[in-house]
């Protein structure tokens, strides 16, 4: 009835053992594949086509086990291959091979991240790497959650700026108090937003803060809005300075926008999600400089750092406020009588319940590297985006849309033979169409993947992006040179 | 510099084919061990002995791969076997090594859920599985959104649940509408509460049914509730029902829940985490009677489907409204003008923005049964809740807390000689203190494990759960033998 192998026919070893090694037969041939240049990063197809193409049913009766290696060969095949080293569509790129090995045994091991009692070491694991984080932050002491990815994180934060300056909202809602507001820049995540919506804040009470041509939060912007709501009566309460914009990479200036949220009493986040990474080099973490002055921080290990989806951490520099923002004590879980110190169950202070384990990968990952293999990564990557940065402006055709980046968003414009002389209405009008139109020829291709969107008056255009530890300089040039081979006559 | 594996040294195929099989070594060695009913489930070591015991400090120079590997072996060995025979400690036990190998090549394959366009084959499997759940449920339609654990569903689902009620609570926050307020019975999982808290609706607005003496929501007790409350000038706008509550096991009549839902307009929530699997077995479904009028439900396949941790999918029967509840449209992710049919992007219905792939794990387990295999599997499950209840009700010393439990979860005294012939209020008083004893001694001996709490004017007692598949009846009687052996002279 059931499949051959533990731990349902128990005494079958030989058959499981024979099973797994398969599967990790077909996985090194992946990982071989993926890092061979010449081979495809997707075999594109329409939904309905890829509906054709694979039976994904469920069965009334089990499969053997040849048949599933055949299904994981099969959506190995049709799925991208995001670890390519020409795979440049999103902020997490590239497969480290070590955090990924840390998955499978995470995956093994398979516990929960509640209490101690069941995830003695992970716990443990979670302190050290947190304590490392907090140094690089600048704080001297601070808490932390592992959280399911970035816009959870952010809810983490605003959850507990709401909680720090209005406590009475957990038992008694948000109808007890007036109405609260926060504020972020224009280009920061949509996140911000989304917590505000999930917590009855109110998306209209969340403040896009213009920005100047590099894309970073206007300071003086900030406080003529936080001194104007005020006088409306709103409660400003929550401030968010990205380092790191999603599109452009820009770095808000938190120095100053900390000085406005001392003047004001205001709870300072910094959004570092996609930026936190920069802290590991000596050589760039000026970027984030003022990022101590935060009250809560978010850097997600699984952005630059390269750790395996999903790696976010939410810190907070009150200890003791997550907990109480969060606890629910729920006497089957989190017993006050267990026979070690309870302190260390850090379930109660989740507004999940189970958590998976994120920590293993970055851990093992970042012994794997050791504190200056990280920097020297980190490092590599800003020149390559210095290379790429260089090479466009010089290739003809491109146009940058922020001329200097200062991180590893390069944003551009090719602009085929026959718009470069049109007016600038005309061109920019056709230039809107151009990114899609090389996008899709690239999917149908297969031959490598970067991503493309519109801002506010500029026509839609490349977000190249620079994080996986795979690339060369050679894989860059091989990028310049294939969009100008589809979208030269365009 | 660094470890001399792909991607960095991308020309050491041979190295890094080495490594990873090494890892997966490891592994083998450690799942042989685990389903090894001789070997010990757990190492115990306080928190300040482990710290002793492992080295878990980043360094400054990266550590060779021979390190990394004894890392593993270290980690493992002191960590607790969730997937032993004898680990009854958690609702979600066991490890199925099909869902595992799922999880490994979900992780090298090491993709976002937010777009088909770097997710195709993932998506298209959400839509077939969640498809046929919609079915088990008893819904023509349905939308669904996977996400990290039964907490994050539940805030998922109350969140749609507000704003199909008050839209405009999503643009204007809380305070733009009167006091919102959400029923669930005392025995409900604490997410309910957790989720009115981040949302603004307030913990002091839940407000707890009192269950019959098997667990089960007093369904007059919720219309008297309700009553008092409109007339109080609350909203009453949710009720959420338990199909198995974490302690007990109970499930709430939904039947006679769902009648006085629809007097009274108010959303009706299903919260099956834990129960949602009997869906699969013909004999044992109609404990969830009714769930077909649920406005949402949410399933963890990760609890009795035995997935690996994360696995969990918060069901809306209006199709659109969870896309309408959570979008936010970001133009750098979800462009209108890609190459596909972008209502395959299902990211603009998430709060998250990256989503972890938990359906592979889910798709090849599920393959590897059938729906015939799963049947069998439940219906087994509970035949050894059937078997372990009758033999605790005929062994000298053991009492039952609820004497027919309905579920998998059985809860129980071990009442040591001593105290067998007190006055009830003394062994009342020293039976509070019988499990953590117990419990305590067990985790040092490292046999086997099992949770127990207090509950209302309950002292404290074990709660034993059968949901792993590795569990014969010889373990069950081991257990019942070993508490004995413990607590006999206590």
């Amino acid at each position: 009835m059931f499949t051959d192998i533990l731990p349902q026919n128990v005494d079958n070893w030989e058959g499981t053992e024979k099973f797994l090694r398969s599967i990790v037969d077909i996985l090194l041939a992946y990982i071989r594949e993926e890092n061979d240049r010449s081979s495809k990063v997707l075999d594109f197809h329409h939904p309905k086509e890829m509906e054709k193409k694979i039976d994904l049913t469920l069965p009334q009766k089990p499969y053997p086990l040849q048949k599933l290696l055949d299904d994981c060969r099969e959506v190995l095949r049709l799925g991208v291959k995001t670890g390519h080293p020409l795979f440049f569509n999103q902020i997490s790129c590239g497969l480290d091979l070590v955090s990924m090995a840390g998955e499978w045994l995470a995956a093994t091991a398979n516990t929960n991240m509640f209490t101690y009692e069941i995830s003695p070491v992970y716990i443990l694991m979670e302190k050290e790497v947190t304590k490392r984080m907090i140094e690089l932050i600048g704080w001297e002491d601070g808490d932390y959650i592992f959280a399911p990815g970035g816009a959870i994180s952010n809810l983490y934060a605003m959850n507990a700026a709401r909680h720090f300056h209005y406590p009475r909202v957990k038992p008694l809602g948000a109808s007890d108090v007036p109405t609260l507001c926060a504020f972020t820049s224009e280009d920061s995540h949509y996140s911000i937003g989304s917590a505000a919506a999930v917590m009855g804040i109110g998306t209209d009470n969340v403040f896009n803060i213009p920005t100047d041509c590099f894309g970073r939060m206007i300071p003086d912007a900030l406080e003529t809005k936080i001194i104007q709501c005020k006088q409306e009566g709103y409660l400003p309460f929550f401030v968010a300075a990205t380092a790191g914009t999603t599109v452009f990479g820009a770095f808000d200036p938190i120095p100053q926008i900390a000085d406005i949220c001392e003047r004001h009493k205001i709870w300072l986040h910094v959004d570092a999600a996609w930026g936190g990474g920069l802290l590991l080099s000596k050589k760039h973490r000026y970027r984030l400089k003022g990022i101590e002055r935060a009250n809560s921080v978010v850097w997600n290990p699984h952005k630059l750092m390269g750790a395996l989806l999903q790696c976010s951490i939410c810190f907070i520099k009150q200890v003791g406020l997550l907990f109480q923002t969060n606890q629910m004590s729920p006497d089957y879980l989190f017993q006050q009588d267990k026979p070690y110190d309870v302190s260390y169950d850090t379930g109660d202070k989740a507004m999940q319940c189970g958590r998976h384990n994120d920590i293993f990968k970055l851990w093992i990952m970042w012994r794997s590297k050791g504190m200056d293999g990280y920097e020297k990564q980190i490092n590599r990557l800003m020149d390559l985006s210095e290379y790429f940065t260089e090479k466009i402006k010089k290739t003809e055709g491109y146009e940058m849309v922020i001329r200097d980046p200062e991180y590893l968003n390069i944003c551009f414009w090719y602009v085929p033979q026959g718009l470069r002389n049109l007016d600038q209405k005309e061109k920019k009008a056709r230039l809107d169409k151009v990114a899609p139109k090389i996008k899709a020829k690239m999917m149908e291709r297969g031959t490598t993947m970067v991503g493309y969107q519109p801002h506010k008056q500029h026509p839609n255009f490349f977000r190249m992006i620079i994080s996986s530890q795979a690339i060369t300089e050679a894989d860059l040039d091989f990028l310049i040179q294939e969009i100008i081979d589809i979208g030269e006559n365009l």
